[in-house]
């Protein structure tokens, strides 16, 4: 069973010229959905995780089957405005304009661990802004986890270069 | 360990009036989170599953944790124009205006038996698009899952009108 086999590419989704790697098809077989949870689980087990995050709303796919099979607890990191309550938020650049992500105020506890995860990395500028944002909540970042890396828009070498740690299950070249 | 307890209500959002209960506090919570997964996967056992879906957002989070939890593949009931490639939508009424999800056309072969879930039922209205929608693309609904059900607000009386079979963990009265 190979995991990169199960994801499909859609061209010139959601613009033209842009190769979608559609995970939705990776979600769907039950074993490159199984082995991919176990793989990120595996890479937590040596990191003393006490909470994964996933990113709005993929990452929500594949981090909380990570926390229901570590036994952890998972956190939302949302799309400004979806969380009820008092919230931290950070603005980040996009290619065109700006975005705003949010996390509760109240849901790290200084020094817990946490484990970022989502389905895909690409110029890393959401998963940096992810990561900002649970140093601003008190979190440790332990690691970002990703099924896919696109290294050619190299999200992977800038979070580096901010020295987190990152794991990725398989890369498409050419993007 | 209380399941119900676990959740958190915030008043007033995303409106003035709304008892807004909000789940990620059973998400951040490890025993409250796996147990909550446990019993939905319990229900599924006898049902003969092949697919869990989850409606987006909040259903990804408990969706994709029982497909893993069951060994079985997640397909994303998603909001309109976030599904690359051909997708089958179903638009329905909303207190005020309309909203449309989305399915990919070929994600299930007919036949197939799939499980919808959500964290929380309401008025059912996305829950009954959501069964209408597997349908159209061929599946057949073996039930729907929430951890919270709202009894006031109607939506399981309205899902069991058309002969669907509906779990919930716990009920908020008063809504």
């Amino acid at each position: 069973m190979n995991i990169k086999d199960s994801i499909r590419t859609i061209p010139d989704f959601p613009k033209k010229g842009v190769m979608f790697r559609d995970l939705t098809t990776l979600f769907a077989d039950p074993s490159a959905f199984a082995e991919s949870v176990k793989l990120i689980a595996d890479y937590c087990i040596s990191r003393d995780i006490d909470y994964i995050a996933g990113i709005e709303s993929r990452g929500f796919i594949v981090g909380s089957a990570v926390a229901v099979k570590l036994g952890k607890g998972f956190i939302p990191i949302r799309k400004k405005g979806k969380l009820p309550g008092s919230v931290i938020s950070r603005t980040y650049q996009l290619e065109y304009g700006e975005d705003t992500i949010q996390i509760h105020d109240d849901v790290i506890s200084p020094g817990k661990r946490i484990l970022i995860v989502d389905d895909l990395l690409a110029t890393g500028g959401t998963a940096l802004a992810s990561a900002e944002l649970i140093e601003s909540a008190g979190g440790i970042v332990a690691g970002l986890a990703f099924i896919v890396n696109l290294p050619d828009l190299k999200g992977a070498e800038r979070l580096k270069k901010r020295s987190y740690e990152i794991f990725h299950i398989c890369c498409f070249e050419g993007d």
